[in-house]
């Protein structure tokens, strides 16, 4: 005769999920991409900088887009009461700027026109599409992957102190002011992440929702990935600009 | 007194309309891509080759969704009729292969499992955004732009002209049988693109409606390039293989 199996919490459960979830951080989140070592590292031109800043703004503008989507599919109140302080960390209040306005100010810092930014004009068509991927699947997908995409915030204080000083020793546009972008974020992820991360260990049930879970972070790094690759690609190596795209002489401050 | 301006025939204003769709072949379309010259003139290795191989499989086999997808948006039975060859010639009947078998052909004669290559398991992340924008954007937009971003096939039999000639005079791999694909794309797409254009051409009748036909070729331009750019990053240079994308040691036959 066998002996019993030891029985399994729903406390071990959740525990072996959520060290799933951060492996995938472990092997597919863009702090391992090359684009960002240059970035930290201080090997980016400044034209290479502005071309993140075009791009990355994209990604920030369709942020509390991807929000609003989450929240117009959500029934409980309480659940979109929680998710609502994203919206006003991007998009600010009457009295407070928010992460887009912040951004806008790293984009002037670098010498951009930040309308230019803010139109999106030269974003590399490979980061509207990831972008776009990635609003689309929180409007359709089932909302425990809308939620578990978002957990790639648990990855990103630490590329965010990592970024924070390696721009500030490296480049001369690098302030208090141009970079307060990522400090704000250093204080509004780990709040947003810890409800995401609490609601989706505890939503995720089977095996079938946990596998799901796992696949929302795995795409949800992909699109990350590969908006730096696209961008690596166009303004690093081989530094093939597609059509449209912007170029070096675009989009500056007069 | 002003000399009267001449009047514009419809047939003007079709004539103008067709110049501009085709100049955004010339200046936008994928022949000119660096990863087309290598392929072409022999400079691919048989791994840049079964990688191009598995991620244009993805957008082959999204290309009759795309075409349902826009059937299922058509009230008028003549316009579904006209362009239901379009998946016949794709997914093939009882008694004809069409262009998807056709495509594992080529997959076999690089050396790929054709079940890894329809699984499409190793499919760039970038790859995957980039195709399935496109069969949202004839899912969602006004059938004007659905219809003219198919004009790229404009553009389509001198590249597979180039393609066939290149592919057969450079690689081992290329024979009748494997590039049959080609061969058959050279009698069907201009059969379909004929459609398109006239059909765009009797459609648009403001400037904006004109605009936006060229718009939405350009965004299919886009599309088709930024397929590229993502083969190139990831196999040619820098050569950097997202996570979870196909390596060289994957999905051959045995």
């Amino acid at each position: 005769m066998s002996a019993a199996a030891p029985a399994i919490t729903p406390e071990d459960r959740q525990a072996a999920l959520e060290a799933r979830l951060r492996q995938v951080g472990v092997l597919r989140y863009h702090d391992k991409h090359p684009f960002h070592r240059l970035l930290h590292s201080g090997g980016c031109t400044i034209d290479q900088v502005r071309a993140w800043v075009v791009n990355r703004y994209y990604y920030q503008s369709r942020i509390p887009m991807k929000d609003a989507a989450f929240m117009s599919r959500v029934e409980e109140p309480g659940l979109r009461r929680a998710w609502r302080a994203r919206l006003e960390d991007h998009d600010g209040s009457d009295s407070q700027p928010g992460g887009i306005s912040r951004w806008l100010r790293l984009a002037e810092g670098v010498g951009l026109d930040p309308a230019y930014v803010a139109s999106c004009e030269g974003v590399l068509p490979a980061t509207r599409f990831a972008v776009d991927a990635y609003v689309r699947y929180v409007r359709e997908q089932p909302l425990l992957q809308a939620v578990a995409a978002s957990l790639t915030e648990l990855f990103a204080p630490a590329i965010h102190e990592e970024r924070i000083a390696g721009l500030l020793r490296h480049y001369a546009f690098a302030n208090p002011d141009t970079i307060s972008y990522f400090q704000h974020r250093l204080k509004e992820a780990p709040k947003d992440v810890a409800f995401g991360l609490a609601w989706v260990l505890d939503q995720a049930k089977t095996r079938e929702q946990e596998d799901m879970a796992v696949a929302a972070l795995e795409f949800k790094t992909d699109v990350l990935w590969a908006q730096l690759d696209a961008l690596y690609g166009a303004y690093v190596a081989p530094g093939l600009i597609p059509p449209g795209a912007w170029r070096p002489d675009q989009g500056l401050m007069r």
